[in-house]
């Protein structure tokens, strides 16, 4: 026995070497990507995640290779000119650095690892307003009240929300962003290659008026040229197909066990972790203000004892994911995805209470 | 029993199901990109398929997620203002039009579908020289003096050389050319999600120059991203984990087998179907001068005999591919892959024989 507490690759969902083994045995990865199998799997999972996510109508989901992707191709078919991004992190970061590769002028507002936001101020008049729900590098999560905030106050601006690693947990509310994405292989539990992209009308508007007014927006995987795709039930290219059916069967899977039984499970296992390290001697929480903690990424300042801790665990079979960057040999990270069953983390503050 | 040869995506090399097995029995889709176990399989895919295809020193390998992203990677990073396509089918019509979305000024010389190119001679300065040297659509191959040609001719450009659905059939003189690529649901049998992009210095001095002078040549997936993390065995996303280690057990298996006996069997029942169809009454070959018939993609003229040949050869359990877009209904095309046995090939021929 053994469980892989790194935020992603995460490790599998417990259905889907079952699911794998299927696909291979259906050909699944030999199918047409302009087939009517195709387009079954296709609706099947876009039909899935909008029940499973709360996705009203009027709102496209589209598939990209990666959520870096979705970085790129939000940039590149949301912005002409400006963005502002909320930065507290490396991947918040990533997000700001990629508007700049492309040639545009983003802003940022800063804060230091760990920190959260806590006014939705700043100046110019951006069209997209990037967040990063859940920054992964160090286990902050922005309040969903403060992601919601920005609509009323910015009404102009399309606000986009990296969810990458926090989602099916978080329940947003959809009149509030215009654009929302995920990959897979982290709360999905799944094999990565596969980014997620949801988006509403707006975006697509937008899209189509930068390339009317001769913005470059991309090519195959410009979002008018994911959005006309997905209307046919398909892709611009040949997708990575078996990760699309993967996607579809999990969740159907995640539908079945109830995503209500999802998220209060993810509490309860967050709870656990976070009382071990409120009251431990040899760790403690690394987000110190108990409103930006994050529930799915939960990160351990550790500093000295963690010569102590990580032999501990690894004699367990439990493995925990490193700190990010800099902060390696001082902070463990522990993924909290729907694929971390309540008894592998109870297992894990047993291991961690006898260190 | 049954053969599929549908030109992509290919029915799968028969000993991808097992690696798939062992794949997810070893954990590998949960493997961190920036692990060393990773950094193990990066090698030996790109360590193998420099052996199997012959890939001089001073050429780099780097990943994407289809070939259709490196069309626009390759505009993207390489070109500032101007490529010459040769087309003469959808891909290479594709590639062009990638171009045009990004902004640049492409020419193109075309040739009707079925048609090859009699000439290098073209008008203009183009930075790049653009060939799909097995156009999928028509089964038209352009002959490796063809592609060779070009380099003592314009000596200045980038021949980047579109090869998706031929290798690793093809012995491609490196001397001559400066970009090759290709994505592996096609000739390696494996399900799609990943492409294949292979460069040498002069490409990658070229995006860094382009860079350099401001031009924008993308964010994660530029050339020069692309190579600096396969400098260190990686990639700058988190990439399809689990599609780059079924690489590299294939291209094992294809240089266990030995390159020489793939490429002679592609002959070999190249030349079972292209001789059937010389003296069939029912079919005939769409291309008609021998020097452009693509050995991996044979196309059949079919016209009115489709309704006899189709159904015949389903009810043997062989599925022929649907030709291309307005050919659909006149056309079947056949894929000679290594994934497609001699003994398949030679069921084929007997069953087109029998109608």
């Amino acid at each position: 026995m053994q469980a892989n507490f790194t935020p992603g690759p995460s490790q599998l969902y417990f259905t889907v070497k079952d699911h794998a083994k299927r696909a291979f045995r259906d050909g699944i990865p030999s199918l047409s990507h302009r087939s009517k199998d195709f387009e079954a799997i296709f609706d099947s999972a876009t039909t899935g995640l909008k029940e499973l996510l709360g996705i009203p109508d009027g709102f496209s989901i589209v598939f990209t290779s990666s959520a870096t992707e979705i970085w790129e191709r939000s940039i590149q078919s949301l912005v002409a000119e400006s963005s502002m991004h909320f930065v507290n992190g490396a991947f918040s970061k990533r997000f700001f650095e990629i508007a700049q590769q492309l040639g545009k002028k983003p802003s940022k507002i800063e804060m230091a690892d760990g920190q959260g936001f806590h006014s939705h101020e700043f100046n110019g008049n951006p069209e997209v307003i990037a967040l990063t729900q859940n920054e992964t590098s160090t286990g902050v999560s922005l309040p969903l009240s403060f992601v919601h905030g920005f609509r009323t106050k910015y009404p102009q601006a399309l606000v986009v929300v990296d969810a990458v690693s926090s989602l099916p947990y978080p329940v947003f509310d959809y009149s509030c962003i215009d654009s929302l994405f995920f990959s897979v292989q982290k709360g999905f539990g799944l094999p990565a290659g596969l980014g997620v992209w949801i988006v509403n009308q707006k975006c697509i508007d937008k899209a189509e008026q930068l390339l009317a007014g001769g913005t470059m927006v991309g090519s195959y995987h410009s979002l008018p040229s994911l959005v006309s795709f997905a209307k046919k039930k398909q892709t611009p290219e040949t997708p990575n197909v078996l990760a699309l059916y993967l996607l579809s069967k999990v969740v159907a899977d995640f539908l079945h066990k109830g995503v209500k039984a999802i998220r209060s499970e993810t509490e309860y296992k967050a709870a656990l972790l976070y009382n071990w390290l409120e009251s431990a001697e040899v760790a403690k929480p690394f987000v110190i203000d108990k409103t930006f903690r994050s529930h799915t990424v939960i990160v351990a300042e550790c500093a000295s004892a963690m010569s102590k801790i990580v032999p501990a665990l690894h004699a367990q079979g439990l493995f925990p994911g490193e700190g990010y960057g800099k902060a390696k040999s001082t902070q463990l990270r522990f993924a909290n995805f729907p694929a971390h069953s309540k008894e592998q983390f109870e297992w894990l503050v047993d291991a961690l209470e006898a260190v």
